[in-house]
């Protein structure tokens, strides 16, 4: 009789127990695939998403600052609203956004929904109204359609269009990165990005990055250690609360596909991976990191792209002759 | 003997000869499909026409004045460029622009590939410079790798970026029209839009807009009856040829996908079909449609919207940290 079989067995059983192990010990999560999902809701949402007629130029979309073809950033300090006006903050990633417990960097916004309807109505992003939007698209006889194919019979209202395009965010997670491949057992990580990830977990960054998302779980303060030094005026948490104490407090950002999201932190003062993991680490863990260790953590960090979600351009339904026309120089 | 099967054969004979026929006589003919085309440029040029860091502002890319969600164009008047300045012309679509007999309204560029660099060093539009975006893509291996797999061996300049550019684009054609396939014999076409083709021809519009792209192929005046009144400063052709008789001679526009591309004119003051047909028709042909007439032809022109290209949106390759980064607000 041979041993052989029985070996085999082991060895599968051997990596699936340490596989167990390592997914019960680390304070990282994989990203879970999407389930629950209206997929009639997601079609209707990704038009939206990339409908700039949601803007009074009808030149702005969610898409040109939540770029899906950019990590679904606009890799810009702060991003460009109507008429070339400076936004006041970095645009966070839609990706993997509907892990955030709250959104906004001030988790002003309890979920996708309250979400996506703020900057499509904010003056200096996409300056419509949820009035004069909502006119729009009921004027498009492909929508009214589409709209009581999802909703039901009934008018057009904002509540429809942020669910539909909430739910379409929700599918935009990204799956299957190498690290997430290395947690489900895999072989997938180079010594040097193993030796990252021990020293990003040993040195306390993963008290707040942690989870499936790599962050967005919890509010902490910019400047543990040392106070941040910026001419941003976001204030975070506070101007939610009201609450003083709350000063600086922002949502911990995810660190999924963070190659692709640069610039970094809040106002976008950093624009690469290794001047944001010496700030982090002067100014939250009070340690500075040698170069060699920066670049340990950084090539760990990069393990975290996913799979991008593969979007079919949605084709938008043409406005009709009672259609409003954008304005964008008005 | 049973005479079905001959009669089967002869119906589908005297089908094959009528369409035959049809497309002898018509002025218009079927677009035809991408033949001979270059597939490692194509998905360069895709990823190219997406990138926004061809832009100085790191934000307008060539898909966002020729959208491709959007019939491939921006549905404005005129476009908005670098800092939000008002641009003097309406973006032609870039659909079926392989067709074109030359590029832009003047006709300035001889093709598409001389068409792609203009709007990237157009201060008013992209705002970069040739040598900007090179050293951009340059600083990014993947970038680098993609144009050695695709031109060989040798630096990134701005031919190669022109070339691969213009080979996606001649991917964009729009086949399989309802129109197309009346040509090709089906019963696709109702009697009012047959009847709306009638008079588009037998009024002297297809003078203009004929061949596959129904226009493209020609300048003419605008403004051959009576002259156009516009507060545009476009003077077409003639700012080209230096030629005073070429005042206001533009490229005849494509009516493919016409649906989708309003508003219409070099200065985009139409915001409607029904407005376009009714100045042609006093304009060029010295005609005054009556609100039915008008209403015929509108109905033939939508039936020329064809199967809009299907594409997945790119994902970009990111940044280093030796790329320079885009400069919006300086």
């Amino acid at each position: 009789m041979s041993l052989k079989p029985l070996l085999t067995l082991s060895t599968a059983l051997t990596t699936l127990l340490a596989t167990g192990l390592v997914l019960a010990q680390e304070p990282i999560q994989p990203i879970a695939l999407v389930h629950n999902i209206n997929l009639a809701q997601v079609e209707l949402g990704k038009k939206l998403f990339f409908d700039p007629r949601l803007s009074k130029s009808g030149f702005i979309s969610c898409n040109s600052c939540h770029n899906m073809s950019m990590g679904g950033s606009d890799n810009l300090k702060t991003s460009i609203g109507h008429k070339w006006q400076q936004g006041p903050i970095n645009a966070p990633t839609v990706l993997n956004s509907s892990l955030n417990l709250a959104q906004f960097w001030d988790g002003r916004a309890a979920d996708l929904q309250e979400q996506a309807g703020g900057p499509i109505a904010n003056p200096g992003e996409m300056a419509s109204t949820h009035t004069l939007a909502i006119d729009v698209l009921a004027s498009i006889p492909q929508y009214r359609i589409e709209f009581e194919q999802v909703f039901g019979k009934g008018e057009i209202d904002i509540d429809k269009v942020t669910v539909a395009i909430a739910e379409f965010e929700k599918t935009l997670v990204t799956p299957n990165s190498r690290f997430d491949r290395w947690l489900m057992g895999e072989n997938t990580l180079t010594e040097q990005e193993l030796a990252g990830y021990n020293l990003f977990k040993n040195s306390g960054c993963v008290a707040c990055h942690n989870g499936p998302a790599v962050g967005g779980n919890s509010f902490q303060k910019m400047g543990v250690v040392k106070p941040y030094q910026t001419d941003n005026k976001a204030q975070g948490l506070a101007g939610v609360t009201g609450n003083d104490a709350d000063r600086f407090k922002f949502k911990v950002p995810t660190l999924r596909n963070v190659e692709l999201t640069y610039p970094y932190f809040h106002d976008g003062e950093s624009d690469t991976l290794t001047e944001a993991v010496e700030i982090m680490g002067k100014l939250q863990l009070g340690r500075t990191f040698t170069d060699e260790e920066n670049a340990l953590i950084v090539s760990f960090l990069k393990t975290l792209t996913g799979d991008q979600p593969s979007l079919i351009l949605p084709i938008l339904p043409p406005s009709t002759d009672q259609t409003l026309r954008p304005t964008p120089f008005d």
